[in-house]
């Protein structure tokens, strides 16, 4: 019998889906789950870009160029104009979701066996992508005590070797919902100048910030042209998960040539996918104000009813809308397991995400899960209460 | 400053981008071209296809399942059963096109430096999969002679080493059209039983056979189950190359487990191309009538007028859209650039693909040239005229 290959013996399994046979069958059972466990919103697409799609007057559905239509290049280079100026169509890459641009990424930078150097936790694909391309992730862990901010610039030193390609973030963070501070940025900055590293940023979440706080975008740091390269999505910013569309953009010419060899290879991004996503950049101001307010009301009921519950700790989000919260609980994966399994209140029960699938130093994490705010108020309030029930009642 | 991947060193330019400035210097002049050079079917896409879409009615854009709507893959597994009757849903995941089944498939089954062995020549992005996948290529050579037939089973025993993984086929051929007969197939599907190697089968024109000839799928072989990955895609079945839906489908649960893998990591394939691919599946036959009926006739216009043109060979392809032909130049490269950059008749002009860019050995089809039949006659009439006098004026 023929055998697979290492790397696909080594591909993670999401944290996630390891949790949803017990998820059917709490449904079989007849509970009601509140899923705060993925990032799925369930804000309304901007109507301007499911529009487009219903009004499309395609006869041949042919490929587009493999960068993207060039008319919404031009749009997205407006848009990212917002952000650094001197950003054009050139400087933008257009891909099938965020996925694809990090593959990219990673393959125009980092060979087999080369490293990656990136904050944990962090966002668990980043693995199956390292593993996919054979590149080897290596973690710096940052704290709940810190909010997740940023690890010390040396703590990162000490792990740069010869191998060492580049150092990837997410900001604002998932799943910590960590927005850096334009110094953490900078200090970023420096240090890829300093020992010639890309800078890899995934910023998918960089309108959903709150409390007045800024988003800091790599591209706008001056001196780092050549190391930054930005990870962008259309899926959470215009709740257009099932869009795929995301892009990768940088001024370094040699990274955008040959990502193009890339993108060259699979042929182009999805073509009914690029006309929403064009139309989604009409979308109106007014529908972000309302996402916005709406989302850091939910983070904040969801943050200050979590901490009334006994000996839990959270990390207060200063973006995207995930927080990673610290339960009295050994084993957070038995945990949300045995939530689905054996507990419901009321015929109640949740599903959160264990957080040790968004580490990769073994054993960090244990005690943590990561929740979504992507349900509406009222539930999240329903969820927190059944979280509390429920940690009185587990015994681990 | 960073330092981009050897990997992304070597990725390879695809065969026909090279071209584009031409062509583009070529428009710009005021220049009609002919475009024989891509697999872009001028045929109309599925009413039913185009219908579902602008009638959708989503109003959240969210993610599907990884492995695709599972409405869409039982209606996958009742197509694959006309093929084979023991398919099912849990044999196929949708894909992003047949490029991302590929990789998955790739993933799946090699490490960094394994061997996949393909008859030369073959689709050009194999290349670039192999490449991004860190997978090497070696080629068995197929000769014009023999309608580009599989070579001797002896050719591709001397290949295989502890390295190699799998045996990779197109069939129908891009770029050759040769269609494999059964006795070809079984060939094959004893080799790999023999070698315990997995067989990848590129079906994506297997509608497209042409004189009563039938496609043998190696999904109906019995005895390699365990051996068997075909990959698929809707881009020229119903002239949706820009919808960007594939799929993998195998019987053997180790590589559906793995590949499911690869593809959580990218979260789904695209929604919206989902649903028109689902609807695309009620195409009434007459479709497929018309359609087969078209290629058919284009092909034997462009075969027997290629034939009047002194010193041109072609081989007459059984299936898909393309033909290979060999001309009397040295160099098909520069033959191309020529006919875009300084040759015109009557202010016309065509494109061509060079079939260097589909071989791996090096010097392989230099005096050879992909046309895609993707025109109408009057078209490829005029195409084949113009390719005519060219050929008596170009010095080389």
């Amino acid at each position: 019998m023929p055998q697979i290959s290492n790397k696909g013996k080594l591909m993670p399994e999401s944290p996630i889906r390891k949790l949803v046979p017990y998820a059917d069958l709490a449904q079989q059972r007849g509970r009601k789950i509140y899923y705060l466990n993925i990032g799925q919103p369930d804000i309304k697409t901007p109507e301007v870009a499911l529009n487009a799609i219903k009004n499309n007057d395609i006869s041949v559905l042919s490929y587009s160029h493999s960068a993207g239509f060039e008319s919404y290049r031009k749009k997205l280079a407006t848009y990212y104009k917002t952000i650094e100026p001197n950003i054009s169509s050139d400087n933008i890459i257009v891909t099938t979701g965020g996925s694809e641009a990090l593959l990219f990424a990673m393959g125009s930078i980092a060979d087999a066996d080369d490293e990656i150097i990136i904050p944990e936790p962090f966002y668990a694909n980043y693995n199956g992508f390292a593993t996919a391309s054979g590149v080897k992730v290596v973690p710096v862990i940052s704290s709940i005590e810190n909010n997740f901010g940023l690890p010390p610039v040396s703590e990162f030193e000490k792990l740069i070797s010869s191998k060492t390609k580049a150092i990837l973030i997410c900001n604002p963070g998932n799943p910590t919902g960590y927005l850096y501070t334009k110094e953490e940025i900078d200090q970023l900055a420096a240090l890829v100048k300093k020992h010639d590293l890309f800078l890899i940023a995934d910023e998918v979440y960089r309108e959903f910030a709150y409390d007045g706080l800024q988003h800091h975008s790599i591209l706008a740091v001056p001196g780092i042209d050549e190391n930054a390269i930005v990870i962008d999505s259309v899926s959470k910013r215009y709740s257009m998960c099932g869009a795929r569309i995301g892009c990768i953009v940088s001024k370094n010419k040699e990274i955008m040539a040959t990502a193009m060899k890339f993108a060259q290879a699979r042929l182009s991004p999805p073509t009914f996918a690029q006309i929403a996503s064009e139309a989604a950049l009409e979308t109106p101001q007014s529908y972000f104000d309302d996402v916005i307010t709406e989302y850091k009301d939910r983070r904040d009921l969801l943050v200050s009813e979590l901490r009334k519950i006994p000996n839990v700790k959270v990390a207060n989000p200063g973006g995207a809308f995930y927080c990673i919260a610290e339960l009295p609980v050994k084993d957070a994966d038995d945990f949300a397991r045995w939530l689905l399994e054996e507990f419901e209140h009321n015929n109640e029960t949740v599903m959160v995400a264990p957080a040790a699938g968004f580490y990769s130093t073994p054993g960090a994490g244990k005690n943590q899960v990561r929740i979504a705010y992507v349900l509406k108020k009222e539930d999240l309030q329903s969820a927190v209460n059944i979280l509390k029930v429920a940690l009185e009642h587990y015994k681990g």
